[in-house]
């Protein structure tokens, strides 16, 4: 697949075509057209000078910034910052910069208000204090700086390390300091003035991969994105084998802590040497994960969480400082998790939640993270259904004879016409198929009547001859070759075999038939939904339409179905950056009913429809997106 | 000096008198005499069944049980437990077991209320919780045990250690739980029932040496006594040399911080042995100091505390868990420090005021702590007032020639008739002098007219002339022979030389002068005062009326004069014991003045004065205490 996309630009009635780059901002391609988009704040994120509108084509995952600066409301408008948003496909925008409003535009090089409050719970304020002088006055040195910070100081508590070295530093730059107060009390005190240094930090610590957010908190600035692949991942691929290494074995268990530590010791690291600030100056980072993930950062015994009901240890969202958890490498911050819903609706889901905003939609939209615990939340400002279903790791190409990882040499697009024609990551030689190259193989062989509705691989008359030869009986059953021996990088025939299908069936079921529960326990169809957000980064990969084909997400149109990029993080980012947010996340853990599958009797039927494809043969074609 | 001396017990007109022992308490010597005084606790300091009067005789300082049982009122007014008091000296006593008063007679083991609250903050509540059962039920194990506290628990804050092996505890004994609250928030988590073992520990840090007491959190009962020497002593015998070690040098403060950890962690665990008890059933731990003790323990800088105007870094009380202090002998405790007022008046000194009550005193009350650096509170519940003075080491016989501490050897008692007849410590030949001995030296050489009132030594016409013999002068100016050569345990003459007077003079009018400087500033003169209180170890050993005799007390009848034992210990155990009492140091802070005598220009003259020893000759006898 070619990285070459097209932009087009839609001004004064005339469209621009410009040629763009996969993973290019809609700014810097335009700039290179010669389309001149305003954009005061120097491309920070920081202003709404270069806001558009993505009138069609596919629509790019917010970022943080078009959260902070255009909120909920015009992001679900189809509103992006152009200087914040990266080109995933062919687009079409319009800028649309906003008229000039009082409090949305850049004062003294700050936006003075933004769409989201930016009140992180964090304050840097710069005093200047005299060391106790008089005798008789009756005071010490951290009451001095408690006179000087007044009513933004909310408790007289103060961590006992703060005051251990306070003498030097109130005498060191003639009584200059530097106070952060976090929640009202004093987390820092510094010589000399560094109000101008406030940083936060989110973090999303998936299974396999976590990643990492670098924030400024005082304007929303994304400062630097880190990632690395989760490293407990040697300890079991998927939630159950992770729990089950710990499992009544604390040893295994504190292992497990330490690489999460490590990780985010280690991202902490390269995040604040990419944007040059000093560690220090962190003061709240917010981790969102599963269940699974939080226990285990925490070092708190998930043997439970693996057996029924699947209970948490705590589900409050909890505010840790650095030296308890511990977390070396930010050392004055308060480590905060987003509250957890269930035992497998955890802290991400809530952070979905809060990203996508569906708490305050009036109408009823659904987010759905596709991963090897599948999360789906679905209502409206007026109800919150939420529920969780193990789909394994099929769609991470794990259990099927040819899987791999969405790396070089998989198989990720698959078109069968009058034979079969592979789309290869990194256009090498095909060597396996990855998640989502899987999904498009079932939906075109279900278009191509190649495996019919139950998903069975049959041989039939009409097939093209070249498409017909691909079915076999091998060694493995009946099965699909993809690729021949001869022309794919390994001797062999890349195929799928019935069992491989079996396995997808499986996987997307749980998918399916848990928005299909949800939606039955609303009492909505798919019809009923403005909106299905798929989250996560493997709905980045997957082909929206092939997922709706083979029945993995709902049947509605595709035009509905928006690829919200890692929601996760944009959550953990929002509570982040902001106090009201994170209270959000408490006020809806008390809103959002659990639906446990497993404990419904109506699931199980529920789940056998959801293993079938639907009636082959050519799909009906969806409508375009909205025309211009 | 002999340990016999004389209790006398005065009931229903007649007085038997019993031969007793120094230490032994009033219960077991008139048990031995056939005297019936009831004890329903069992000598546990638990009822008031006990209760005697000192009508007349030594007053022996109050337990903790007495104030807890009897109250401030009745303690003023001489009321003792039998089984807690321990002669000191001859005494009479009448027996006054108090009326049948409902509410303080012992039901069902345990008095129902006693005059000091018995609130010490520590809550243990047996609860049973059943894990989650049901996937459907939103809730987590935290929240189970939240929910079974009820509105005991005032925060949902809980630290992450206490989650991380809850699952295990509550699965334990089929969810037998005993949850501890500390200032309405979890503390501890146990399996099974263990509300009966809630424990606290008061500590005194002193600059010689560390008391601590081990006390029953629901009765009041003292469990355990335990002491040793200051291990920073090698570090610098008084404040300011222990500052001067620390000063700017936190490798040195760190050694002196782990110094007094160490010591904690030691007598803790000597206490925690003699009680039979478990040390993680210990919750609260205060500890009271001088302001550069409390500082070090807590590993704050006390550069600054050695330059005027020696200002603490902090005053507040602190409530530390032991993990963050680290006091690893008592994991579950919270170590609470009671206030500073200034500093050189620190938290020693308000405990001292709490044990006291002065502050609740209709009429005004002096408190002086002798020792290296006094401390000295003067007041009533109309205003406060207090002082420190550095009297330096001579009370502990350093820089005096043959001084020594009060060990066995030493001189510790002087009288003069027609020779000079030496008390020695332990009966054997005497090797030095300690405080109490110089005190009673000089009070003696004043009445003989060896020194006149500025204390210069003369020989005059009139002294026997053995006595006038010790006059001579020697390598070291005039000097007076105590004990000669042959006599002693030493080939030299054991002497007191025209310095060590000096040196005494400077240190008791430290104390007299602060006193007078109150007085002063109060406005009343030494027959205002309805007592004076002495307080610490030194106390112990002072012969009152000598101190009164060179003017290291105020002159005023010696039987208006208390010997308030360790009254800092006293009132850390209060603290312990009362939550009520700790926060009434805190509104006590701010009702206390604070007189710092180096920068009052009157002082010095008040100084000068306090240098004399009075006239010379026969003091003027004071009246016997009050009569039957």
């Amino acid at each position: 697949m070619s990285e070459a996309i097209e932009l087009r630009i839609s001004e004064d009635g005339r469209q621009r075509t410009v040629s763009a780059t996969r993973g290019e901002t809609l700014l810097d391609t335009a700039h290179r057209a010669g389309v001149e988009i305003t954009a005061t704040c120097g491309k920070r994120g920081r202003c709404r000078s270069c806001r558009c509108k993505v009138v069609s084509g596919t629509l790019p995952p917010p970022s943080v910034a078009d959260n902070v600066q255009l909120g909920h409301e015009e992001v679900r408008e189809r509103f992006r910052l152009a200087c914040q948003t990266r080109l995933i496909d062919d687009t079409v925008i319009r800028p649309m910069p906003p008229k000039s409003e009082a409090g949305h535009q850049l004062l003294g090089g700050q936006a003075e208000t933004t769409a989201m409050a930016l009140d992180s719970g964090v304050q840097k304020l710069a005093i200047t204090v005299e060391p106790p002088k008089s005798e008789h006055h009756q005071t010490s040195d951290i009451e001095e700086v408690m006179a000087a910070l007044g009513d933004k100081l909310t408790t007289r508590d103060t961590r006992t390390d703060l005051l251990r070295d306070l003498p030097a530093k109130m005498r060191a730059k003639k009584g200059e300091l530097t106070a952060t107060l976090f929640r009202g009390k004093i987390v820092d005190i510094e010589p000399g003035d560094t109000t101008a240094q406030a940083y936060g930090m989110a973090f999303d610590i998936g299974t396999t991969s976590i990643v990492g957010s670098l924030l400024d908190l005082a304007t929303g600035e994304q400062l630097a994105a880190v990632g690395m692949v989760n490293p407990q991942a040697p300890f079991g691929a998927d939630l159950m084998s992770r729990i089950a290494y710990a499992q009544f074995n604390p040893k295994n268990l504190a292992q497990l802590r330490g690489k999460a530590l490590n990780a985010l010791n280690e991202l902490i690291g390269q995040a604040v040497e990419k944007a040059g600030i000093e560690a220090r100056h962190i003061y709240k980072v917010v981790v969102v994960g599963n269940t699974c993930m939080h226990h285990i950062l925490l070092g708190i015994d998930v043997s439970y969480l693996g057996l029924a009901p699947y209970a948490p240890v705590v589900r409050d969202a909890q505010a840790i400082p650095a030296p308890d958890l511990p977390l070396k490498a930010a050392p004055s911050a308060h480590i905060c998790t987003l509250p957890i819903l269930a035992g497998f609706v955890g802290a991400d889901a809530m952070a979905c939640v809060l990203a996508t905003g569906i708490y305050d939609s009036d109408e009823i939209r659904g987010l759905v993270d596709i991963g090897t615990n599948g999360e789906m939340v679905l209502g409206s400002k007026d109800r919150l259904i939420a529920c969780s279903a193990p789909a394994g790791p099929a769609f991470e190409g794990a259990q099927i004879r040819h899987g791999m990882r969405g790396a070089l040499g998989a198989i990720e697009r698959v078109s069968i016409d009058q034979d079969v024609t592979c789309g290869v990551i990194g256009g090498e030689a095909a060597v396996g198929i990855c998640g989502s190259g899987l999904i498009e193989a079932c939906a075109r062989m279900s278009d191509a009547n190649v495996i019919n509705a139950s998903g069975a691989i049959k041989d039939k008359p009409g097939l093209p001859s070249a498409v017909s030869q691909r079915i076999h009986k091998g060694d493995h059953g009946q099965e699909f070759v993809l690729v021949w021996g001869s022309q794919g990088g390994k001797d062999e025939d890349i195929t799928l075999t019935q069992g491989d299908i079996r396995q997808l069936q499986l996987a997307k079921s749980a998918i399916y038939s848990g928005v299909a529960m949800l939606m039955k326990e609303m009492g909505v169809g798919a019809d009923d939904l403005a909106e299905l957000l798929v989250c996560g980064g493997f709905g980045n990969y997957v082909d929206l339409p092939s997922a709706v084909r083979i029945r993995l997400l709902p049947e509605m149109p595709v035009d509905r179905i928006t690829y919200a990029g890692n929601a996760a993080l944009m959550g953990a980012q929002m509570a982040t950056l902001s106090e009201t947010e994170l209270d959000r996340a408490t006020e809806l853990i008390g809103r959002i009913e659990h639906v446990a599958l497993a404990a419904r009797p109506d699931f199980q039927d529920l789940f056998i429809d959801g293993m079938g494809f639907g009636a082959p043969g050519p799909a009906v074609t969806e409508p375009e997106a909205v025309a211009v």
